[in-house]
Parts: C-alpha cells; sequence; structure tokens
C-alpha cells in the first residue's frame, strides 16, 4: 500500500473522491495456489490462458448417426448402412465410408470424414440401416476442435474474481489450481464506556454492543479473516492506542466502530492523531457517517465509523467494503450503481445527500426502488408488489419525490 | 421428506410445476445452537422475541444539552446554568432541575425531566452558563425506552436466513446463540466414459470433467457441505448403481451429471429405476435440460441433469438452488423472478421456452436484460452500457425481439 501517502485533508470529502483515494493502490497481499475447487469469490493473481483446445478431437454434440459429405447429394429418401458404434470415452480411430453410417453417442469423437450427425429420433431406425428423409444443416451436431474453448485464449485476467463459470472453463482445460491472493485479516473494535457484549446481563446505562456481530457478519460475507477486538472498549485514550496497537501488529485493515461523533468522550481520531497516522478522510459530504475518519497507520488502513449500526451497516457498504475488495486484489471493487426511479415520496426531502437501504421492487413490468424505514429489516413490505433484491440507495439533496431516479445498488 | 411419495409422473413437467412438486416437504434436517457471529446466511429453526427493550432506559441521540420542560416557555434567548456532566456508560441518577442543564453525551441515560436534547453545536457555550438563541423539536434528540426494539417483539420467524441487519438487531437484544438449521450435504457425481478429473493428462477420445469443480463451486456458495463422489463414472450399469448407493448412505441430496440423453448410453435413469426410485420428474417442459430426472430413494433426492455444465449451471439456478434451499429450512425458497425488456434482439427466436445466462445492465436510465452467447462468462460487454448484475433468463417460445418483456432473476 505504498501509494497510501497523502497528507491529512483539511476537508470533507465526497464519497467519490474518498474512494478514490482509498482505492489507488496494488495489494500486497501474499499469493497462495489453491485447488479450482476452493477458488470461487476469490481473486485471481495471475492471468491464465488455455492449455489445450477443448475438445482436443472433434466430437458430437448429440446421439445419432454421423453422415459422410458424398452422401449429402443423394436424392431424399435414402438408406445408409449400420456398421459400428463409437461411444463417449472410445479411442479407436474409425473411417465412414461413403453409402454407410456410424451410430455415434453424445461426446464422441467422430469418425473420419463425418460432414453432419443426424439425431437419432430424426431417422427411421431398420435392423441394419437407417432411412433418411429430411437432412439437416451441414456441419450440423458437431462440436469441432476447439470450439469450446481454443488453446492460448485467455481465460481469467489478474483480478478478477473466481465465479463457478470460471471455474468451470479452467476445469474444461485440465487445470485444476490456480493461484489467487490471501484473504486479508480484519480486526474489530467496538468503542464505548456504555457497552456490553451480548450474552451477558445489563446495568443502569448500559446497552449491547451489536456492532461486533454485525461487522463479523458482514465480513464474513465479504471473504475476510476477522480478528474480534475489544467489544466494550473503554473511553480512555490509553486503552484505545494500546487496542489499535495491538490490532495493527495482526491485521491488514482496522475498523473502529464509535467515539467519533467530534464530543469530549469521542477519543478514536484523537487517538489515531496522537499515534502518528496519517488522516486520509476526516469526514464525508453525505448522511450516515459525515464524521467517519479513515487513517494510514504503519501502511494499513483504519476506519473509524459511527457507533450506530444502521450507519455502520450503510459505510461498510458503501466506503469500507470496496476499499476491502481492492485490498483483496479486485481490479474493479467499486460497487455498480445504477438509475431507478423511487417507488413512493420519501418520508423526508432532505436538504443533504443520504445513503439509505431500500429494496428494488416491481409493480406492474416497472422496477422502482423502495426506502426502507430504519426498523424495517426482514423486508415486510405490501404484498401487491414484487420484492426483487436489497438495495442500497443514494439519495441527492432535495430529491424524494415518487418518480425522481436516484442510484442504487445491489446487495451481494 | 415424508411428503416426497408421489409415484412416477409420466409427462414432462413445467418448471413451475416442478418446485411446487420438489418443495412440497418440512426440513428434517438437525438443528444447531451456534453464536450470532457465525449465524450470517444460515436459517432460522426457530422463532425469535426480543427479550428486553431496547435501550433499556431513555437516552441521547447526540452530544448536546438536556433541557427540562419548565424551561421551554421562555423567551428566546435565554440562559442555562451548566452543572454536571453524563457520559455514556454513567450508572448514576440525575435530576434535571428548572433552570439548569446537565451536558450528555451520545448514548448517556438521559437525566430526569428532560424534554428534550440540544445539539452542543446549536448553543453558546459559556464557562458556566449556556445561551439557547433557537429550540429544536420538543422530544427532539431523545431514544426512548423500547423505540429501537419492543420486548417481546418478533425478531425472527423460523425459515428466514440470518442476515447481518437481522443478526445485529438481535446481538441488540443481548443474544448471543441462536438456532439455526445444519447444512445439508449434498453427493456429486459426474458420469460419462470419457471423462478425466483436471490434472491428470487426456488420452484422445477423453475431456475433462470440468462439472465437479462447477458444482462444487455453486454448493458451496449455496452454504452446502459437498462431499465429491465419482468424478469419471463409467458408462456401466453396475458401478453407477454402486455410486448412488454409496452417495445415498452419506449424504441429504445427490446430484448426479450427465447419463440423461436417453441414448444407449444413458444409464442413470435406467439405474434410479432398477434401484426402485420413485421418478418424480421425468423431463421439463425447458431448454436446456428437457431430459432432467429428479427421483426419490431412501426419502432423499437425487438430481440427474446433463452433462452439459452451460446447461447444468442454468438447471443448478432454476431448479435444484431453490429445492436445497427448502431442504435448508427457508420457507420462501424459490427465485424472485421480475419482468424486464430484452435489450437486443435474441440471436434466435426459438420455438420453446429457454433459460439463458444474462445481464441486467443500465442503458440512458432504462434498466434491460442482456443475453449472454455462450462463450461470454467473464462479462465483456459494450463499454457504452453499465453492468449491474448477472442474471439468469426465462424467455417464452416465440420471444426475442429487443423491448419484448421476459422474466429474470438475480443471480446471489
Amino acid at each position: 500500500m505504498e501509494k497510501l501517502v497523502r497528507e491529512k485533508v483539511d476537508s470533507i470529502l465526497s464519497l467519490e473522491d474518498a474512494l478514490a483515494l482509498l482505492t489507488s493502490f496494488d495489494t500486497d497481499l501474499p499469493e497462495k495456489l489453491i485447488s479450482i475447487n476452493e477458488a470461487v469469490n476469490r481473486v485471481a493473481a495471475t492471468d491464465l490462458t488455455a492449455a489445450i483446445n477443448v475438445p482436443e478431437f472433434p466430437r458430437s454434440r448429440v446421439d445419432g448417426y454421423a453422415l459422410s459429405k458424398s452422401d449429402l447429394t443423394k436424392e431424399l429418401p435414402f438408406s445408409l448402412k449400420k456398421t459400428t458404434l463409437i461411444a463417449a470415452g472410445d479411442k479407436g480411430n474409425y473411417v465412414l465410408e461413403a453409402g454407410n453410417t456410424i451410430k455415434i453417442m453424445t461426446g464422441a469423437p467422430l469418425p473420419l470424414n463425418t460432414d453432419l450427425v443426424i439425431k437419432q429420433e430424426e431417422v427411421e431406425e431398420g435392423l441394419t440401416d437407417i432411412t433418411i428423409t429430411k437432412l439437416p444443416q451441414p456441419k450440423a451436431n458437431l462440436e469441432l476442435t476447439g470450439s469450446l474453448v481454443k488453446k492460448g485464449q485467455n481465460l481469467i485476467t489478474k483480478g478478477q474474481v473466481y465465479n463457478p463459470m470460471l471455474i468451470e472453463q479452467l476445469g474444461k482445460t485440465g487445470r485444476n489450481k490456480v493461484l489467487v491472493y490471501e484473504r486479508p485479516t480484519v480486526y474489530v473494535v467496538n468503542s464505548g464506556s456504555e457497552l456490553v457484549l451480548p450474552g451477558s446481563s445489563l446495568e443502569y446505562g448500559e446497552i449491547y454492543n451489536s456492532n461486533q456481530s454485525l461487522f463479523l457478519s458482514l465480513l464474513k460475507l465479504a471473504g475476510c479473516n476477522v480478528i474480534k477486538g475489544e467489544g466494550q472498549l473503554a473511553d480512555n485514550m490509553d486503552l484505545i492506542k494500546a487496542e489499535i496497537s495491538k490490532g495493527l501488529q495482526v491485521s491488514d485493515i482496522l475498523i473502529i466502530t464509535g467515539g467519533n461523533s467530534e464530543g469530549d468522550y469521542d477519543l478514536i481520531p484523537a487517538a489515531l492523531r496522537q499515534l502518528g497516522a496519517k488522516i486520509m478522510v476526516d469526514g464525508l459530504d453525505l448522511r450516515p457517517g459525515n464524521k467517519t475518519v479513515v487513517a494510514n497507520l504503519e501502511n494499513k488502513l483504519i476506519f473509524n465509523v459511527s457507533g450506530n449500526p444502521q450507519a455502520g451497516y450503510i459505510l461498510f457498504n458503501i466506503l469500507i467494503h470496496p476499499v476491502i475488495r481492492r485490498l483483496q486484489g479486485m481490479k474493479a471493487p467499486l460497487n455498480s450503481w445504477f438509475n431507478i426511479p423511487l417507488y413512493k415520496d420519501a418520508k423526508n426531502i432532505k436538504q443533504v445527500r443520504y445513503f439509505t437501504r431500500g429494496l428494488l421492487i416491481e409493480d406492474q413490468q416497472q422496477l422502482a426502488a423502495l426506502i426502507l424505514r430504519k426498523k424495517e429489516i426482514d423486508y415486510k413490505v405490501d404484498n401487491k408488489i414484487k420484492i426483487v433484491a436489497p438495495l442500497i440507495l443514494d439519495i441527492p439533496s432535495n430529491v424524494g419525490k415518487a418518480g425522481e431516479y436516484i442510484k442504487a445498488t445491489i446487495l451481494s
């Protein structure tokens, strides 16, 4: 992460500027050779090309009969003499003679001189011959050498994410291991003297720390190793600095919730400065999370986000997750934001750009975005509309009427 | 799976009828108590309600000053005497007297008699008093007892999937363990005498088995335990029957690729019948995968799908995955299909309903579906359009013109 050397910025950033700044580095995570069976959702650490043609020999796509070119000009209907049968996996070398046919199974190598294969259900089968009343297209049902994958063709590019179909294509060419980046390790700290971890009992003035479970869940979905740091870190400068130093020793990135609303007891940004961290982001021009701080210490990024779990959830999805994807080596780490009209008026039209949870819904063949209220977690909405996918919505200032366009990203 | 007792059907089924038949059972997977930190994407085995109010005491949403009702009727501007300070986690019992204010930090318990909290940046702070020039709304910045979660309210319902925000809400109420269903174990068999596992060398007539890696990847994403069965199962009835019997002993569900195109060497459906399986689905009214067979043997489902990986990928997403979700205990296991116009003409308009891979794209604020060609795996498309998400498309017969509506589901 050598490019993370920008000095403290003295104004708040837009989300886009913050992301440009925070994703402008090459990952320094180590590479690892793993089985293709373990590669799904991992990031490729090298380009790979096809070692062979697929298939390596011309073969049949169907169960049927091989016809040679010399018989195709005959007047319909005509008959051909049945000779042998070629099964998939057959290693023999067969030659198709004019006037004869060879029964050939799906995936079996074509006999020499085959011009097409006619499906078995399209011929009249006799005991010793077949009768053809209608011919398919020339070259019908042939899978020619290299027609699925060409030897030397690019199969994956460094920085792409392995998905099942990419893995299948590598398997097809005989590759069983691939080089990927290691998973990053994220250290999660929750700050606030009022916090108590779930499972204990509460005294007056205390609340349960639900941010630890929230971030552990989000990071697990994002494919990270996670280390639980202090879950009830008191508002004490020495303890905070010690905890940050501890986290830096064992992780690639730190997430600290709470302690950033700039009150007398919001000590995280102060601790980061005292430790000599470079402040990369000192406030974002959006809600929630306008007081978000991102710092660079020992070439590791430290995110300090709101202790409000709704805000933390939003900030993880719009800011932290793209940076983690970059750290994982992804060449295209940013969310895909698309334009979509609002389904209903927002409850309030705000004078500031804000992000909120929402749903992609369909009503009468129209897709639209529905804003979820803070308490609507399990997506119980009007039965008349179809829920398509959960979204994060990016709502500009002064926008909020039904039909107005906003931006949205699908939660993966 | 006691409801899976339907006798052999003698006609091919629509996808919808097949899914109705194959998801009409209650899971018999065992339940397991796990940490909420491990619960993401697991299925709840019980309803859960909130054990406490959140918060359990009224508290402040902001860093600011507590005002009592008796002072709110004073003429503006007015001053209040600063007394003490309440930090988050403070366990004292404070009373706010008329004419005084108490500084209160975000999350701290409200002193008795508080009617609202004014943000610290909205007052003029003196050494011993504060001056108020403008009042916020009554009750501003208060987080009242039970306002986030009400004691006794439903937090999750049996059959729902734990997502990060649901987990956060449970953590908030102090719960640190939840009851979920065990992950199902799936046994994957790849049939065909021509198959060789990647990592070995090929002889003439052989091809690499890429279906094993494809299905292992898909099943891993679907949250299953996977057992690799035979990856190069020869077209031999005795071997096939032995492999099926072996798989049934160690798994909850079997997936067998290949051997179902009804040729002379396509022995899987025949083997299933010989083993006494009840055939639940004997062909689907769609492409690809019209020869898909689903059988029930020893109360376990066995899917026999095409050996063509493109077909297998589609059938996993539209048929097998919903059934696995049901097995996992999900109460809403079906894909969410929505209507979307085609972006471009299909290459061919088919006389049959077919499913294919596609992309949700945006062009000039319009969402549309783009059909991917078989070789387009890594989604390299026209740079002018924005890729939003990968899709599976459901294209009716005789449909395929740009602008015509089809159905699509987002790949999760």
